[in-house]
């Protein structure tokens, strides 16, 4: 061993205690006859010093020659400071060094080490290696650790069984695209990296292990947008012999004892709200219901005036802004040149600002008089000095827009607290979701998502209004979890694939072995899968999915650090029986 | 929940309650006037009773329809059986059926549900969902989730940290065959799939993260020997500032833990030995210990006489086989037979038997008088009763012959007791092993190993005795982990690139960012990497490893079960630029 102890765990009780520490050099502070050292490593810094009275002069001279981040080894004696340091936890002590050993060198790092680095995104991950040696990398990556032993613990409990399914598997056409992996030992034939074990641990149902979960690596090779990977981590669980309530109950103790555990917040009973609630009232199926700012759906108060544009508007619908009324006519401007820009997309905003004496100045003042006005306050929940915005046109576009405007403003008002947790189950989603480019409907969750019990024969006639037994787990306005009751019988299951255009010859091809498999016995069944990369970010209080991956990759799918994909040479394509086809 | 209780849970405790029990009928046995069905589900069985007193008609008839593995669900009152069945946790009682549900009906299967069943490999392979609802399969998966849980609290608590590393990296032709990922973003260019996450785990060393590890899915193109899986899972380890007696301590520990919790073995400290000591006296670098039969070299008291077969031999050696005297002449012929055998290859073999009396009688009296072949008992360590088999030629090839029959005698003596474990340390292994094929030496174990300090010389004049920082987890005959102290200088890792053949281009192309972040101040580190489905099939007291993976491929690769690989249509191919080049 190298050391005796760590960087981070010398206190005043080790005083006179001579000790071995081994780290990196964070930086030196040289007086000429005195010369300290901030040495790091994992679990914290510890300060060396090195002066002419104590140290002999081929120390001080060998102790000049380091740089940053050289990795060196010490031998010494734990002293007092003369001036102590409270913001460092081993700060009340210094080592008197008396061997120092250069383990190795280092060039000098082409950004600073620090909690806060120099160096840009790309860069950044170029040198990951240097990046994790950041506290806020580094702890973001024990964290996730944490988080996931915490899961492990608690489902075992449970009476889960972690199963590992296989990654080599079969491409199946459904869903984003796959990653495909040519196999040499069957000429033309290709497995598929799974985009989740979903086939895989349906069949662990009917095989009976009725509580299966796994931590498992899942790929998509999707157009990345920002914050996403083609290769991502689920927790993956399902459960058989039960129904949808008991799955709810059975992951909102997971997530509870996470919040719990990790965090430290106590959250007696998360909140459920259907699919169409959540349109109706957040016009968005994750709501961040950290704050207020209900919708509230004017039609009945704000048309059949002589205002056209609400007149022949399908939804008139506000929110209350907090205190909005503080807006200055500038700042109003702005929101509405905010809901016009085209990521957006609204035609223009109407307002009413709700004065501290009870009255009411809105920018439609000559179509509604008080009592209207204050009809909108009433339905919007608004209060003397908010601020009411209304939005109007197309019901779905003009919710998703004022959805949009809700989280620009909450974002503004500081509402969306990330030490603040606010979980929702929204249950009941629709079966179908309506593709206008293929002009037909798709699954909205998947095609194994069983539809709620008596609506099946809907399928014909509306199609759309089919509910399934759906849900999603919403935390701080993210999807964190989503899941079903999978339908568990081949005939209702063959149905399905039928009515989303599969051939009987397609869906036997890809799925042939599932439905043989509900023929032998398939219990009822059901599940749920989080994406640990959002959810870990999230219970760290963060957004951004990056910092919580050791080594991600960049929006173009590459590797930065490694330099991947890249090339590989004729005799590996050919003996894989492929040749390139370039484009360009 | 379609249950109150499970199958496995009720005792005569629970007499008089009213349950819900769901699960899948074992059997029926239908007298007529009365009908039992085992209903089984993952933690047991209950037994179900209609009679024609207590039940109505209808239920009757209802139970009759019931065949093996329907999936039902009984409402019912736990009563006292008449007659109990000691043999099942739950023979105390039974159930007084008043409500019957069939939740889904099954084909016959098309093998038993039992322990031992009637289907074969490939037929329990294509239903593996119905295979693992078997007791043996099933208790297997748990087992290994048990384990898996053991090790990761065990490292947890060790202050290891679990840090998934990318799927998607680059290719390297160094070793097995890479599995490899066209890329569709990065048109003609390839992500493969990791052998090990082995340069990923020294980054992380060079980042800070001095104790890390990882249970992880590896893919090798390889073709499969028996028991080889395309994919298997690794405990992956390595760690920071620490030597290789370090490495040892901790991860025998890791074992030592296991072996203790996991099968209730306490091994005290784990015996140790060099690769050149173990090849000696066992002829090979991962000897099963549980038993004795070391070699005797008889190069010293066999040579020289008249026998020219063992004067012209390199090497001459011998094993004692206990209470071997027993063995009939026919016995004795069939082993030399067996060491004939092409697999083996040894041109024959000679034999002593040590009689009960002290005299000797071997198959070369002619050559050796009594007092030779009781020097030859001395050295082999054979006693009255046993039997010395001689084996003679080339020293590599003879000591793996000797070896191979060690095994086999053993086997058949049951000195192989699965119930008994014997760990053992390998160290000292060469850096370099000799490729006939390619005339060239390769990496033992891999390009990062470290040499033994003041061996690097030696590279140049006697490649072959350098001997490496690496070592070997061997336990009952099986290796279950390697590893190494690795190079963490650039300088030396270049050399070692240079030497096995890579040009500066090649090793800048494959491995540059390693050499690079070896400039940044690496720390040295060391590791070790565990098979984890060999390691849990061994502590189950088993050899092959397919029974404790939950979806298996065969021999060639395939899953049977959902027929992958397959053919993908031309769209996905020319998507991914590419184009079959089918040699067939």
């Amino acid at each position: 061993m190298f050391r005796s102890h760590t960087c981070g765990e010398l206190r005043d009780t080790h005083i006179n205690k001579e000790v071995t520490l081994a780290g990196w050099v964070q930086k030196t502070r040289d007086k000429g006859f005195m010369l300290w050292i901030d040495l790091r490593d994992r679990y914290g810094i510890t300060q060396l010093i090195f002066d002419e009275e104590r140290s002999s002069q081929t120390l001080m001279e060998q102790a000049k020659t380091l740089g940053r981040e050289f990795v060196i080894q010490v031998k010494g004696t734990v002293i007092e400071r003369t001036s102590k340091n409270p913001n460092l936890p081993s700060g009340d002590i210094e080592i008197l060094v008396s061997e120092l050993i250069v383990l190795n060198k280092s060039l000098l790092p082409p950004f600073t080490i620090e909690d806060q680095t120099d160096g840009g995104e790309e860069l950044r991950m170029k040198y990951r290696y240097l990046d994790i040696r950041r506290n806020p990398v580094k702890n973001n990556l024990i964290f996730r650790h944490k988080v996931t032993q915490h899961v492990r613990n608690y489902l075992t409990n449970e009476g889960f069984i972690e199963v590992e399914t296989p990654y080599l598997i079969k491409s199946t056409p459904e869903g984003a695209r796959d990653f495909v992996v040519p196999s040499r030992m069957n000429e033309g034939q290709f497995y598929a990296l799974p985009q989740s074990p979903q086939t895989f641990k349906q069949l662990l149902m009917v095989g009976g292990i009725d509580k299966y979960f796994q931590i498992v690596k899942c790929f998509r090779d999707e157009d990345l947008r920002a914050d996403r990977q083609p290769e991502f981590t689920q927790i993956d669980c399902e459960m058989a012999f039960v129904e949808q309530e008991d799955i709810l109950n059975v992951f909102e103790g997971l997530i509870g004892y996470l919040l719990k555990e990790v965090n430290g917040v106590t959250v007696e009973k998360f909140p459920r709200m259907t699919y169409e609630e959540a349109m109706q009232k957040y016009g968005n199926d994750k709501p961040d219901i950290r704050f207020g700012m209900g919708f509230g759906e004017l039609n009945a108060v704000a048309q059949h005036k002589d205002f056209n544009v609400f007149n022949q508007a399908e939804l008139v619908v506000g929110i209350a802004v907090p205190n909005g009324n503080e807006y200055s006519r500038k700042d109003i401007d702005k929101l509405i040149d905010w809901v016009k820009r085209p990521q957006v997309g609204a035609l223009g905003m109407v307002y009413v600002r709700c004065n501290d004496d009870g009255s009411y100045k809105s920018s439609v003042d000559k179509f509604y008089n008080q009592d209207d006005l204050a009809k909108w306050a009433e339905i919007t929940g608004a209060k003397k000095g908010d601020l009411i915005c209304v939005l109007s046109g197309n019901a779905t576009k003009v919710r998703k827009q004022l959805s949009a405007l809700r989280m620009e403003l909450a974002e503004h008002l500081g509402l969306r607290n990330p030490k603040e947790f606010a979980p929702l189950w929204i249950t009941d989603f629709p079966l179908l979701e309506w593709d206008e480019d293929a002009k037909r409907y798709h699954a909205m969750h998947h095609p194994f998502t069983s539809p709620k019990s008596g609506q099946l024969e809907l399928l014909e006639t509306n199609p759309g209004d089919v509910k399934a037994n759906a849900y999603d787990l919403v935390l701080n306005g993210i999807e964190i979890g989503g899941g079903s009751i999978r339908i568990h019988d081949k005939k209702t299951q063959a149905l399905m694939f039928d009515y989303l255009g599969f051939t009987k010859e397609e869906a036997n091809a890809q799925f042939g072995f599932l439905m043989n498999a509900f023929e032998y016995g398939a219990p009822p069944h059901g599940g749920i899968a989080f994406g640990l990369d959002r959810l870990v970010a999230i219970l760290g209080g963060q957004e951004t999915i990056r910092d919580f991956i050791a080594f991600p990759k960049n929006n173009s799918g590459r590797d930065v650090m490694i330099d991947a994909p890249a090339p590989i040479d004729d005799a590996q394509l050919k003996e894989l029986s492929l040749k390139l086809d370039l484009k360009s």
